[in-house]
């Protein structure tokens, strides 16, 4: 298995190394010693958290990769292997050295093979994962504390960011969180624009952020003022179909049937064509990981899986209703991480 | 050519994507209108900032992206086409879905064609990136005014990141910014610890942020009371390299000049062992981009470019030192974007 900077290599190494033009790569050979090629100028931090013993490749800005990559290759004798590299990972320039360096070698997607292994999460993790929801809940009783007419979405986006980094815990993405209101709310995935709050408006904040590793992953949807009738509706199927998601999730059903359960609910009331993305994605040290909770999927739940519920409905040019928790399969059932109200105020 | 998203996309389109699991494709043919094969639930946000006309072809969570994305080869005749992909940004997953549907294309790596797209900037572009600077710089005179004893690299990142959310103009990559005390500053690319530091101490300090889509990229070394000899002596010699990397960019001299011009002087005072890294790198959308001020690049310069002059002496044990400036090559010679003490505080 060839792993590039990223999610996966944290997992495996504890490695926090950014992905650069420069080439990094960590070779896992069946019981043998791994061997990392890194740029000289990052052997050092690499070394110093390295969680197991492996030898370092190194190689200049002057040198480049090249020769650093081959005798890799070599000295693994990756030309006669099957290499699982990551998909979703890595990048062409990353496969084009391998397949330089390693002729005869057969590459397959690892992406799958790491799932497994980062799915089901253990103890420390959850508890990583629940310090982070507890943070960014924080965050959102901040912000909500704000709304009212006038404020601009992006005005709302910075109180939450100041109040992250106040957290002292948190990290932040670099995707922008999302605060979307009236029409702009028909958009899932907006970010904040200069709009003003309006008297009548649904506010949807949907935020992210990383406490030592493990993201939280929320959204609410909040009133301002007294919204229109359909908003309000729309608002109470979105509450039913994310409490009759997190209802169905234990051990030993599909991911689908958590989709189905869902959005079950907001097709039955006529929106069906209104909810336009999956009910959830798994969560962990990335903010969209394995188990995908959508139609199709028929992998079976098992206690340790942590994904999102977060249906939604958005109806161009009236504005939209998202509701996300994040839930962890227990033993017989399953628990939200996050408890902040779901109820729109004001109603 | 086939563009993900990222740096490329924005610049041709406006649109600022995130990569993520969904696909997301901009296909420009030759002399005919372009195809974005985006998730549904991106496509309002994208038809919204796109700068020119295209058709969409979109699909849902449920479908995934394989019938967009054949019908955007067939439609596009990619079976005879050479196809320039971003072997620095595309993923082996983006990829392996454009040679399942345009089998017969030939992938050839379109980086270089969109770096010389990029690389001269025009006057919006440098005084967005003036912007970028002015930003930084007052940062770093936030977080130069806490430099002392006891006070903890974590505890200066922070102070740095605060000051640029006051400013109310950037956005910070995702990527930390680096601070570096004592011995810590032997390794060019660590983050900050709960080191506090300590009087005789360099600290070096490289941070970088965006405004308005652009970067600055700036690092300084400061003292902490009275350096040892001979951090004083390396602090000299980089501020040298520096001055003298600055001095010889002009257009018509070759990348791998001004590396030289700035290697020499370290090299010759008997540290080049000890300089382990390129003289700099481009900079603009991206952090890193063309052109690569490093040995062996004998890439013209021309008026626009813009790039960091950053040498840097790092000893084991020790410490280390870096001056970083970002500078715009102009008609005549060149002009530093940054502006901020170079000379170590105390000697």
């Amino acid at each position: 298995m060839a792993v590039v900077p990223g999610a996966n290599l944290r997992y495996l190494s504890g490695l926090n190394v950014h992905s650069t033009e420069r080439i990094a790569m960590a070779l896992f050979p069946l019981g043998d010693q791994p061997i990392l090629v890194v740029p000289v100028l990052e052997a050092p931090r690499a070394e110093a958290h390295l969680g197991f013993e492996a030898s370092f490749y190194t190689y200049t800005d002057e040198q480049g990769p090249d020769a650093a990559v081959r005798q890799a290759a070599s000295d693994l004798h990756l030309e006669d292997k099957v290499v699982g590299v990551e998909h979703l990972r890595m990048r062409v320039f990353e496969l084009r050295q391998l397949e330089q360096h390693a002729q005869g070698a057969r590459f397959v997607d690892g992406e799958p093979l790491m799932n497994q292994l980062r799915m089901v999460k253990d103890a420390e993790e959850i508890a990583a994962l629940r310090r982070a929801a507890r943070v960014n809940e924080e965050c959102f009783r901040q912000v909500a504390s704000h709304i009212k007419p006038g404020v601009t979405e992006r005005e709302l986006s910075k109180i939450w960011q100041k109040s992250a980094l106040d957290s002292g815990k948190a990290e932040l993405s670099d995707m922008p969180i999302i605060v979307a209101s009236g029409p702009n709310g028909a958009s899932p995935h907006t970010t904040a624009t200069s709009r003003r709050l309006q008297d009548g408006d649904l506010v949807t904040i949907d935020a992210f952020l990383l406490v030592d590793g493990y993201y939280s992953d929320i959204t609410r949807t909040y009133a301002v003022g007294e919204p229109k009738e359909e908003l309000k509706r729309i608002y109470t199927l979105v509450q039913e179909a994310n409490a009759a998601g997190r209802e169905i999730v234990k051990p030993g059903i599909k991911a689908e049937e958590v989709d189905a359960a869902a959005r079950g609910v907001i097709e039955q009331a006529g929106y069906g064509e209104y909810f336009i993305h999956r009910t959830g994605h798994g969560m962990g040290l990335e903010i969209h990981e394995a188990p995908n909770i959508v139609a199709g999927n028929d992998l079976v739940l098992k206690a340790g899986m942590v994904f999102t519920v977060e249906p939604g409905i958005y109806v161009p040019e009236l504005g939209g209703v998202r509701i996300e928790d994040d839930v962890v399969v227990t033993e017989d059932g399953c628990e939200s991480l996050t408890s902040l109200p779901r109820e729109l105020d004001g109603l």
